[in-house]
């Protein structure tokens, strides 16, 4: 067995896996000033994919040269590293692993839109157990949302900075059910994606497809009509998780994740009662390659 | 001419609609207080249109009563006033009048998603001269969007609350030009609005199959393909536009939208150098009913 089943141990890793978010995210803040003022200074916008891709490398590197100092028999997987091709062979193994995306809401940082995230998960026997999600940008303080995946763990979120009060999450605890009729009445959040391409096949076109059926009337588009209460697209699909596991969101659609993309996010849904389902047939999954799942997150 | 053109009356009335919009917050925060311990209590979800259209009455009354006292001789519409059919004779005249959304973004209030603003206005010769836009459940403190549309005026944002610091509007100013293959490259902010009838001319059909288009690869969509860097929905117009203001965001589209609407946003929009035009020519434009325009907010 791991010593990582203890609460007292959880606990302690949660701590340090917020601490370390907080401090990412204060690299994040100071990156994005001097992005402006380099643009300011060029008069050109800030579109500079290698800029961008250039704080991905250094948090990751924040990150993981932490994790390692603090706890240096763990795994680490992260989205640069991964795409590096370094480390395979840790994916989904059972030993305790901290998955990591250092930016979550690329196209939104390009353009200073808020929503934006540090995303630090932690597994054991892979399940996602420890989730720190940090969105820097968003309120003054930034947004802290977090969770330890355990009977005597808990879920929160935090404003006010990090001696500011925390409010246990979901916002209302138990979570009332979904609606009879849904998806009709739920919030739904999906996002468009990079691929789109103009072709039956293409995930944009399945993607719309799906997002026009939520959209319509009961009765409309052949019987698919959702009427969702409201469509969001935030373009960050963590951001996506923690406002459903808030409670402030019903469903979210999304294809193509990676494992980075989602393990925080999956640890703080399952604390809070959300639940994440494949789309596809079980005998269809690949553990060794990213996770095949069109991930369906909502409520019991 | 009226006595509001000079630039201390401004700021006084700007002052003024800053601190009534932070009030009318204050009474948001409580009353989603109070609805989410009626909900616990009966286990329900808060989607009782009911209680939030008593909200919206409640705080334009606040603001319209606070309105009244300070500037008697100005022209108050409101959204809930207009609606009650009282207010038509004040549509679009020349003389101070104060414009107010008192709740931007019902749907996302109700299932407690942060985008939600309160929506101040106020025009002169029908040109919108001061905005305030407050969200009161985004960041810990609110974020508050207010301009004066003038020549010495101004555009601020402020998320540390009443007495914190304020930033100048837009971000990056003057705002870096749009990229020259526009809408591609570019942030576009698009919602899907209440209509969801699975019909050719629904608004439904026009904004999705424009949502698409503009999400499709160059060449794409029989040529429509407009490859823009991101789509978003937030569920809030008043939003979007105050991102855009921001430099957060570059392209907004909307259909159907009322003086309410768009009167605070428009005013903070255009202090910041974008601007908003009418997809239909300008013969169509009936100025005593709504305002006819699908408006395209973007920069110069």
């Amino acid at each position: 067995m791991s010593s990582f089943t203890t609460i007292a141990d959880l606990e302690k890793l949660h701590s340090f896996a917020c601490n370390l978010a907080r401090r990412a995210g204060k690299y994040l803040r100071d990156d994005q000033a001097r992005r402006q003022k380099k643009a300011l200074e060029t008069r050109e916008k800030l579109n500079s994919v290698d800029l961008v891709t250039s704080a991905d490398e250094n948090i990751e590197k924040l990150i993981r040269e932490a994790v390692l100092a603090e706890y240096p028999d763990h795994a680490f997987i992260g989205e640069e590293s991964y795409s590096a091709g370094e480390e395979k062979r840790f994916l989904l193994k059972d030993g305790p692993t901290w998955i990591v995306d250092p930016i979550d809401g690329t196209v939104n940082m390009v353009h200073m839109f808020p929503m934006t995230a540090i995303s630090i998960g932690f597994c054991i026997n892979s399940i996602p157990t420890v989730g720190a999600v940090f969105a820097p940008f968003l309120g003054g303080h930034g947004s802290l949302y977090s969770a330890i995946h355990h009977p005597q763990g808990g879920a929160w979120f935090s404003e006010f900075g990090p001696d500011g009060p925390l409010t246990p999450l979901p916002i209302l605890s138990p979570l009332p059910p979904l609606p009879k009729e849904a998806p009709k009445g739920c919030l739904f959040f999906g996002e468009w994606g990079k691929d789109r391409r103009d072709s039956p096949q293409s995930n944009l076109t399945k993607k719309s497809t799906n997002f026009v059926n939520m959209a319509t009337e009961i009765g409309g588009r052949g019987g698919k009509g959702g009427m969702v209460h409201g469509l969001r697209s935030l373009g960050s699909s963590t951001m996506d998780m923690v406002y459903i596991a808030s409670g402030q969101g019903d469903i979210m659609f999304e294809a193509g994740c990676w494992e980075w993309d989602v393990c925080a996010g999956i640890a703080i849904l399952l604390q809070t009662g959300g639940i994440v389902v494949d789309s596809s047939p079980p005998d269809n999954i690949d553990e060794t390659g990213p996770i095949p799942m069109a991930s369906l997150g909502g409520r019991r």
